[in-house]
């Protein structure tokens, strides 16, 4: 295993703390228990958002703290779901005294504990579950469907209803609205290797490919033979289009994902391929997003997110946002 | 080889294509000859600033066309220099009457090809060269020192000082004291597989990595087994320091740049050995950037550059940009 590491046991903790640093002007980060919070005290009124998960996947979710994105996120050891205590203080640091709004990736580890944090936390709560993936139903640790990189398209939009003032019943409305109107699915060449693990979660052949992968390289719809990027993207609009059936016209937002070790150069090769088999299935491509978002450590491969778009959607889009990792109109 | 291609002979054009239509507000793709090219024109007066490469480093250098960093980019095949052809394209298509300043990293086969091209191009001219590199003199493609990282940052203050209005003369003896003021080291863990080759460009054994490598996988100062975050941050940035030699209480600018296959928790975690040391040292991180900027395709390993930093050049790092992959302040 060839990584940046000092000992195995401290880089959750050490990354953090670069992060901290080089982000001082935005966030702070806590430890004991472990969340990362904006800087600037939550304006009284505001609804909070505070999402995490297993550690892994950056920028998801610590780079999305910030104006107009999160308010507070907690990262777990890598993959694995972050504990009530940090988010009962995450959310008694930011609390705006007008809720709290959850956001929580489909994963039963984590399902639960955002459960029991949800109990323990003081104010009024609703959760958004991001059930995106349409791979697969079930899988290795999911009841249902995964939550994958449509987590941070939601995070985006209810960011952006948060600071403009909407409240937590508006909020939660929104979110299920969002996460209803989001598919993905990815595709890996390679797995990750999970630090505390040291050797790769999976193996595939020289030829090779996990269609239909999960960001912590869990198993997917098949393993079939390497194919051209044409051909797998088709394959991946197509599951999406099948599940999210739009209507001709319909406009959407397009990500395309990088899972960490697969260049910028076939990112945006790829994202062509989705954005004209997209447009000649007749839709329009209104919003794009090509980048390393939602990551599975090193992991080759990529997915394709789909958002239907109307007016609120997109204006929620392109709202300002100013957290590490998405920045744009201030 | 696994990558997101079609066909090797068009990955350099569909990634563009993909490029050009997930930016169409930032910027325009020409063909025949290839060069990217902001999409609003030259304001009458305004130096234009032109760079270019090898493609393979991507953001470098098509990711920071736009408002207050470079007017264009022209893209070679992938590690290989773009031809006078498309520079000469470029700089009349940017032309703004005031002149045309050349960003150039030090390889041989950029530096003849930049030289024809401003020797061809109409209109007052000056060429700033990249040696932020301080691991080799000289190297399979390079006579002197190599142009790395510290390349991008070069273009954003050089952007910010041409927004601002200087004349060519000014923005010369700018860049001459940016890249005067700026060194890098780098490592790696893996090789990338140029598309065309088919298979890696070195091979390091399990427990081995590249000392000193340069972007294009090419040899560095040794190699030499794997060592800690700290031991790796140390040498780097001794080796910089050494070359540097920056006065205590000296400002800095800490930018740590993934080679594109290492995850962005590692990164993080590195930026903390380098501030770490840095500041042992007496120097004082006033800003940073940590990512993946100049890459390698998907090399595994991360660079360290250190720019020293004073009123001037702080004011030109803050200053707004907004381009595909750098934006801030607009």
């Amino acid at each position: 295993m060839k990584k940046f590491i000092n000992d195995v046991d401290d880089i959750l903790v050490e990354s953090l703390t670069g992060f901290g640093r080089a982000h001082a002007d935005l966030v702070e980060i806590s430890f004991d228990p472990t969340f990362v919070r904006r800087k600037t005290p939550t304006p009284a009124g505001k609804v909070v958002l505070i999402s995490g998960g297993g550690s892994g996947h950056e920028p998801l979710h610590a780079g999305f703290v910030g104006h107009g994105m999160l308010d507070a996120a907690c990262p777990g050891h890598v993959f694995t779901s972050p504990t009530p205590d940090q988010m009962i203080a995450a959310a008694a640091a930011v609390d705006g005294g007008a809720g709290t709004l959850w956001i929580v990736k489909n994963y039963s580890g984590d399902v639960m504990n955002f459960e029991m944090a949800a109990e323990m936390a003081e104010g009024e709560h609703a959760t958004v579950l991001i059930v995106d993936d349409v791979a697969v139903e079930n899988s290795s640790f999911t009841v249902g469907r995964r939550g994958v990189a449509g987590t941070m398209i939601a995070e985006k939009m209810l960011g952006a209803g948060a600071e403009a003032g909407l409240d937590l019943a508006a909020l939660k409305a929104l979110g299920d609205k969002v996460a209803g109107q989001t598919r993905s699915m990815g595709v890996a060449f390679s797995s990750c290797i999970v630090p505390a693990a040291g050797s790769p979660t999976f193996t595939l052949g020289d030829n090779e490919m996990e269609m239909g992968v999960g960001i912590h390289g869990e198993p997917g719809r098949r393993r079939v033979p390497l194919a051209s990027a044409h051909d797998i993207a088709d394959e991946m609009t197509g599951a999406i289009l099948q599940d999210l059936a739009p209507k001709a016209g319909q406009q959407i937002l397009l990500h395309v994902n990088g899972f960490g070790g697969t260049p910028l150069m076939e990112l945006y090769l790829m994202y062509d391929e989705a954005a004209q088999i997209l447009e000649k299935r007749g839709l329009k491509v209104a919003r794009s997003l090509v980048g390393n978002y939602t990551t599975s450590l090193e992991m080759a491969g990529c997915s394709i997110t789909v958002t239907t778009l109307d007016e609120q959607l997109t204006e929620l889009w392109d709202a300002p946002v100013h957290t590490p990792a998405l920045r744009w109109g201030r």
